[in-house]
């Protein structure tokens, strides 16, 4: 507020500036007349699921959420999901853990208040919210080719708001720690307005929230990265939310041959659903599955995927693509100390591996048009989502992902 | 022939194929007759540069060179150059030796006469003979991005014609090995059709030899598989003939920085005249290459080629492109146990690692276009050849590479 009032004066001259300054003004002193909510500019007490331990069940509690501050909106969650990487941190087992903490990033809510200087949302603006950003200014965002943002890109390790470092999130004056810059687990969270992607408001906020992560990744992996062309062979190793979403791609792209990869073989019938036509099982054979794949392809597919991070899975992605034109995407994300090895033989003979993050979609870019195409029904989501839980049961979304129950259990903040 | 007479049993009914046939008949009891050459369709005797053992000086002595058989083509060759590939087969150090042996794949000729079967190629025509293929008719070919034929793929190994498993050169009854299907060591050779590009007749031959092979590989990495845009930055890895035909590419594509990357800073002053405008030596740094050209370059270069085969180089090349859109494509070939290792986080932070074979020029369709280039004056290959010698005189063109003295030294086979 200072640096403003600073710059507010150089204006005051000016008959044009000072009518906006007082615009402005009557904003900054009376907020909530910007706002649907009585609370704006003021903190709220939310229903959250605190992770107080690493892998101790969640426990639902009012904390305090602060008002949002510069380029922040805070935002009522209604709808959110769970994805392997809240798990992943919730058990903490690879990196440096951080708790108190709220996770959840896969979700879909409406803009409750704004902060200063936010220019693209209002209250009552439909939203995904990304656990990565789009700031719009930095070589990344300028790049027609990049979405990791530079400002804004995906950090595991902060638990704070990026503008001044603290979280939002409270308890009798003891923070929480944020996750992702999302934490969607609670009625209200604050985000930075450059990962929050505005969207049509007819769209149903209880499916398409899982737009926001996984089901967007494995889709974007395909239709932006791998480009499989009409009649082509595509290998998607990893059925789970984001393989199956890759496998959808492929489909959409008019691919022939889907070929679906796990070691779990109960996988495979739900596959069929989105477009996988045939499958191996690497358990069941006695050569490299690269092998078995390039044997039924007639030396390899046109297009892999790898949907699981297993670095023995990105290997056999790379090798099973054809020579000539193969392309092999990673989506999968590793662990820390994995090591990625091929023959640059396989490298030189013109394949192509790529990478890719969250699909190479641009959050607030590229969201609104995702959720577009599932309106006007050239994207079907509903068969990604295979239980629906109220707030109060968080912890047995948690239970269905670990056992593999579930594809993406969606979580009805309202009940 | 015996096929080809029971085809023509099969169309003796109809009056126009009647009078093909005739047409064909006096083409194959006559073949003199479609040639410019009183040699046509008997053996011819022709000087060679006979290598008969390993890293032994070449010796020029007298062979029979057979007529071409169905889809064969023997061709004058006018001017041949030296490559380093040529060397490494010669010097047999790292695989199966063939001797004795005629080397040599880079050159430009004249169509002395053709086999059977042979549709796109006459006697007088103009070519230049490539060390690797294009049919027509498989998936490579067919393919827009690969050329990478199915039939006519380079192969080290084979001292024969694809035909009949047999050599076209011999002395006193012993047959001589073929080198990459070419050969192009000798006054007379021959090679199948689908090896031989077509160009224009007005092109002097005593420079467009060197877009047979190597400078077309490094030129075509740059502008078909590595694509910079204008403005962008550009590394390149190994300063010999390869690696400053890809900075020349960069240059025509308009990327601003080209930094060539060697151990021998001897190359950086030429490398110049060839549009590199920084140089990095390895040598002169304690930390990683790719890291020295992250600094330079404000996290990575947009896109680096690499044009030693040295592995580690390989490694660096790859590492030092920009997350979000960096492409790095591996040119040069690289030893048998050679294993590419890298972070796998590198390629998820969008990096693409892409491997090229001939520049991705497909040798038929293509190489008349870059001869067509060289002739509108948007490409120059004079500072290119730094050396010129009489055929007698090949044993010194073999020296200066060896001592890294000349880029091309083209060998004139009428002096």
């Amino acid at each position: 507020m200072h640096k403003m009032h600073k710059s507010f004066r150089t204006l005051v001259h000016n008959d044009h500036f000072l009518k906006l300054l007082n615009n402005q003004k009557s904003r900054f002193l009376r907020p909530e007349l910007y706002s649907t909510s009585a609370h704006a500019g003021r903190a709220i007490i939310s229903k959250a699921a605190v992770a107080w331990e690493a892998g101790k069940p969640l426990v639902i509690e009012k904390v305090e959420v602060a008002p949002p501050q510069a380029s922040e909106v805070r935002v009522q969650i209604k709808y959110t999901s769970l994805c392997h990487t809240d798990v992943y941190f919730w058990e903490a087992k690879g990196q440096t853990p951080l708790f108190p903490r709220i996770f959840g990033h896969e979700a879909a809510g409406v803009v409750e208040s704004v902060g200063e200087c936010v220019k693209n949302l209002k209250p009552g603006d439909h939203v995904l919210p990304v656990f990565t950003g789009e700031c719009g200014d930095c070589p990344h965002c300028k790049s027609e080719e990049s979405n990791m943002c530079e400002l804004l890109r995906i950090n595991c390790d902060r638990g704070v708001m990026i503008g001044d470092g603290k979280a939002r999130f409270s308890q009798n004056g003891t923070p929480i720690n944020h996750f992702l810059g999302t934490s969607t687990f609670s009625e209200y969270t604050v985000i930075h307005e450059g990962c929050l992607a505005k969207i049509d408001p007819k769209a149903p906020l209880d499916k398409v929230c899982i737009l926001s992560c996984g089901v967007s990744t494995g889709l974007g992996a395909t239709l932006n990265v791998a480009k499989p062309k009409k009649g082509s062979s595509v290998a998607i190793f990893g059925l789970g939310a984001v393989g199956l979403a890759a496998a959808e791609g492929a489909g959409i792209s008019g691919a022939s041959r889907i070929i679906g990869v796990d070691l779990n073989p109960n996988r495979f019938e739900q596959a069929k659903n989105f477009g996988a036509n045939e499958f191996v099982n690497p358990k069941d054979h006695n050569k490299p599955v690269q092998e078995v794949i390039a044997e039924m392809t007639d030396g390899g597919v046109d297009r892999s995927l790898e949907c699981t991070g297993n670095i023995n899975s990105m290997i056999s992605a790379f090798e099973c693509v054809h020579d000539g034109w193969g392309v092999a995407v990673l989506v999968g994300v590793p662990t820390k100390d994995a090591i990625f090895k091929t023959n640059p033989m396989k490298v030189l003979d013109e394949r192509t591996l790529k990478g890719t993050f969250f699909g190479n979609y641009k959050p607030r870019s590229d969201l609104p048009s995702l959720v577009d195409m599932y309106m006007n029904k050239k994207l079907e989501v509903e068969k990604f989502i295979t239980h629906r839980l109220p707030f109060s049961e968080i912890n047995r979304a948690f239970d269905l992902m670990l056992k593999g129950e579930s594809l993406r259990c969606i979580i009805s903040m309202e009940e």
